[in-house]
């Protein structure tokens, strides 16, 4: 949940957790369907619950901050399949089968949707979980009740028709935990203040000024680490591996007293919880609110144009509860037809949903 | 919840628990509005308690069953009212403001509001309570969440901006929870039968025919009771008073083995939980339909067409998430502007949402 | 829980929801002890299922009640097994396996005990579930992990080592709940109560007094019932399993407007949850405050020394919270050694539980 | 938590959601008390919450580790104190009644036992908590109603008599919560490991071996701290108010590549999850045993008797669910007397709880 606990204090489940339930979900995914008659083999079974036990592995600590700084450009669905056939080979060839769900190679592709799709079993996790411990109950699924109705349908998930309503609620829960948790402004004001924590880290390294770092975040700091460094430099991998919270959070705290004041700064404001004051807004900030807090920053601490924005600047967050272009969900009738739940549903708006929402942030500190 | 538990067997709580969880959200409501700055002084306070510990107070035993059997043309409301100003005597008075909060006849509205409108504290007790009985997540609503985010804008209530997706996802939850146990086909089905078979005992008590009954339920199967009956005869009162489900299953049980064949076969059905098929559409279905199970009934026991209607009818069902006309939801703005939700919510199509939805149903006897 | 809500209100839950309950955890434990390699086949899997669900069937209504008044001297199980007899000529013979696991004539003696003995499914579910009804969450059990701590031993069920403390904790909760819920002063009190309306109404329609009763009713009150009529009186067996709380409530309402000053008195005392006072002591209460309390209601209601003895009266309740002569929890521990959990926990006195705890209490009516 | 979610994976919550919980159950003390009619000043309830809030302030990270390592001979109470000392300087005193409440030394005695005392609001809050989030229901404790159940006597804390089963409940839970929690021997092991840890490095910087440490931990690997360090050496103040999981495991995952093997094995034992194998037993272990495994490790990998000794040797757990010697629990009957729980209980062998219960451990590295 990154930094989610500053809002959400007891928001302090892990990747680990996640991992667990979402395998545990699986399993339960694999009996409701084979129950209604569906073959899945026990090699697949396995398969596709190595797949979603796996699924995560490639993202490193603060995962959303990592990729607006350290390790931009490589998506961390990449980074899994790189750490799986690593595994895939100590294993003797033991997760090819769970690879080639996970990359949907595999023949059933259904398999491939439990792992990745708008219903998959990674969803159905962490919207529950997150719901549960942010205590938003908004968020709450009904999770035994969604796996319950699946089906298959040419080759392909469904939804049984009585469970209409579990789906439509589940697509406005996920909506509605974009905005009330992962897109809380007051998490976007936290994460963005790593971010520029991180990139004036790496913009001092590359100067050639002295910083601490521990060993797997100076290699991240020091060079721009493109996605084929993961696969061909051995130690890039390996840093990336041993990455985590406690290196980021050792090294801020060590850099709350580094000479460079915009690193020392921002260091001190995430430690002491002094985040960007931040707004929310429909439309783009006119550009001279954004002048008039630089201005504001510039005369107080003596900061260039540059240094300056670090500590006001702009951006923009978007989120679509139900994108069907990419992936549809099937709702299957009794007598055997198969709706998309955009048409299917008549009474709530799925196109309003699928409607892409998008924000603009202005984030200034105050003092 | 009446037969609800024929379909959610937990669904076993009653109006006693729902008036007493009522009564403590209004404690918590009241305590929110003074934290802000809202006067409610202490008798104010005692009385919008009792008008909502008291406000279901009218209802009868399968209440919508008996308001479509033996006491049609009352509002429970009204009883609400004749039963509260009954007490009112008893306690010399002291229920006086409450009974004027009740009838909307208190200058401050808001007070109302929160015993009876679309944000009361019925509605939030009833969908926490009902989604925990029956297990249905779906209806889960963030009550403590609402009622902190109460607020009072020209003597009226209104919901702090911020509370805007919690606002949602009450509506949403309370649709869902009418399609999905108030509204389910099942608990129609079951609540018909017994529409059906109150109906027959009066038809054959107005006809002469000797019938088992309580003492309480004698008077409302004997007679055609109008609303003002409840107010001059005082027999009727009392009997209404002393009506519950043990009259009515008691006698249930006796009709059983009554010679009438259509009163003892609906009987046992209820009794031995063979409900009516019920088909759902959105429109109205076919004649030939109907009349189809029409003849295969009076083949099967030799009834008449009037006697058959007893076990093949059609009927309407409907539900609006969501009336704007009625009383609207005002979010309230840090600028102290006001918009109703409907407006408010850029992304939640509430439009849609106001819309009544009608449902046909055909119920018919299987077997 | 018969009149337990009248004390704690949410405990509206039925035999029908335990009888479900004990079910699902039967599939649990079989699931558990096939999986460490003990056999239960699939009509032995069936047969324990089948004998979990109805090992309640032979219960009445308010069944302790019952016992002490209506049908003394019949046990429950007995009845039972009668159900079970006629169930099993409906079925031809399909729940033959069933009876004998009932009945502990099977060979696989563990069966019998996952259906029958300190650590049964029956005792586990209702622990659970009251605790949760009510509310006191002392009672809470871990279900779960008990049954995942499940070994067979010599034929005979037996729990691991490291289960010791769920073990110990379950012990306890189940004499926490005794004294705290069953056996609640204010539960007695009301069973008592109810005890004596029954035995009242007896005496009455002995006396040839004429006194409504729902027809299955009357069979238990006109004559003394004993165990043989439930096995060749056909009438009996029916009345019985036609008998619920509707009856007696039913009956009771009416009786609150008999002649008979004693019946009346006490129903409409039941009705309107004017319990007897009630006072529990470790010793039996001196006579004379006996005489006292029976002078004070001879004198208020003009009664007869034997009718006032239907307002004051003394009895005796008693519980063990484990009983290791009857029925040993053995613990298996690592090296194949068993022990029973009394002797085997080292800190918690068993010896102290296993001694029956007796309390005297005195009723009588205040007002 | 500590290490505990290495055998507990939920167990991820720290001690600030405890100190927000423990305050949160102060409020609900205080109106208890105050709505039974004994006098609690504004200032007063403001004092013992800020006391609550701050009652565990002295605690570093794995606290049990470093009084172990780091800082022997210095109570996590004392350092409490300081810091509230310097928080009392910058708020003008106004924590000065906190802190006389903390200390024991305010006139209204039964404050401070709130704060400290076998019924404090700390214990009640963390039993809860850790049951919660460990999934170890044993530990249950009904927090509400024990606190509903408070009452004063003679300036004292006391139970009201028939709160005595939550009671006798909430000391057997706090039992078997250590047993199955915090003195579960996987958790014993993880912390046994990292003391070991920490005391290597410490060894090896007093050796003059160069070792990483973050600023803040490398003081406390410096120098042997005793308890006026902290008061008179400004430096080791703010360096253990810096100490978090961060510089521990930062600089453990950095030792894990030191040249020097017992303290390498030791780290990456640590981080890999590979514990030290553990036996308990209510005896000494024969020096024989201990012998023969050290003589396993001194084989394997070459080490000296000494260095052995980090990974090979025994220890003494010890635990007592109940001490009236310090701190009794006063039942306060109807009647105004009191008696200790440990009398009162007539049923529960509080006797048997009192005793200290002893447990001898042998830890040793397998591999």
């Amino acid at each position: 949940m990154g930094l989610t606990h500053l809002v959400y204090p007891g928001a302090m489940h892990s990747r680990f957790h996640h991992a667990i339930g979402a395998m545990h979900l699986m399993g339960m995914a694999v009996d409701v369907l084979r129950s209604k008659g569906h073959e899945i083999t026990h090699e697949e079974a396995e398969a596709v619950t190595i797949a979603i036990l796996l699924h995560d592995i490639g993202h490193g600590p603060y995962s959303h901050v990592l990729e607006h700084s350290l390790v931009s450009g490589v998506s961390h669905e990449d980074l899994s399949i790189i750490l799986m056939n690593r595994l895939n080979q100590e294993f003797s060839g033991r997760l090819t089968m769970a690879i080639e769900i996970f990359c949907n190679d595999y023949a059933k592709k259904f398999l491939h949707q439990l792992v990745s799709s708008q219903l998959d079993m990674d969803r159905l996790d962490y919207l529950s979980r997150d719901s549960f411990y942010t205590g938003v109950s908004e968020g709450v699924v009904s999770t035994d009740r969604i796996i319950k109705m699946l089906e298959i349908y040419d080759n392909r998930l469904a939804i049984e028709s009585k469970g209409i309503y579990s789906i439509e609620k589940f697509i406005i829960a996920r909506r509605l935990m974009y905005w009330q948790v992962y897109l809380h402004k007051t998490v976007i004001s936290a994460e963005q203040l790593l971010i520029k924590i991180l990139n004036r880290a790496k913009e001092l390294v590359n100067a050639g000024e002295e910083i601490y770092a521990t060993p797997a975040l100076r290699i991240f700091l020091e060079g721009r680490i493109v996605a084929q460094d993961f696969d061909q430099d051995e130690r890039v991998l390996a840093a990336y591996a041993e990455l985590d919270d406690f290196d980021i959070f050792a090294s801020l705290k060590i850099w709350k007293y580094h000479r460079d004041p915009v690193l020392s700064l921002l260091s001190s404001h995430l430690i002491e919880r002094k985040l960007y004051k931040i707004r929310l807004e429909d439309k783009p900030f006119h550009e001279s609110e954004v002048e008039a807090h630089l201005e504001n920053i510039k005369k107080k601490h003596g900061f260039t144009q540059q240094d300056a924005a670090y500590f006001v600047f702009t951006g923009i967050i978007e989120n679509n509860a139900y994108n069907s272009q990419i992936d549809k969900i099937n709702i299957l009738y009794r007598d055997g037809s198969v709706r998309d739940i955009a048409e299917a549903s008549d009474q709530l708006n799925i196109s309003v949903l699928s409607t892409p929402v998008r924000k603009h942030f202005l984030c200034f500190m105050a003092n």
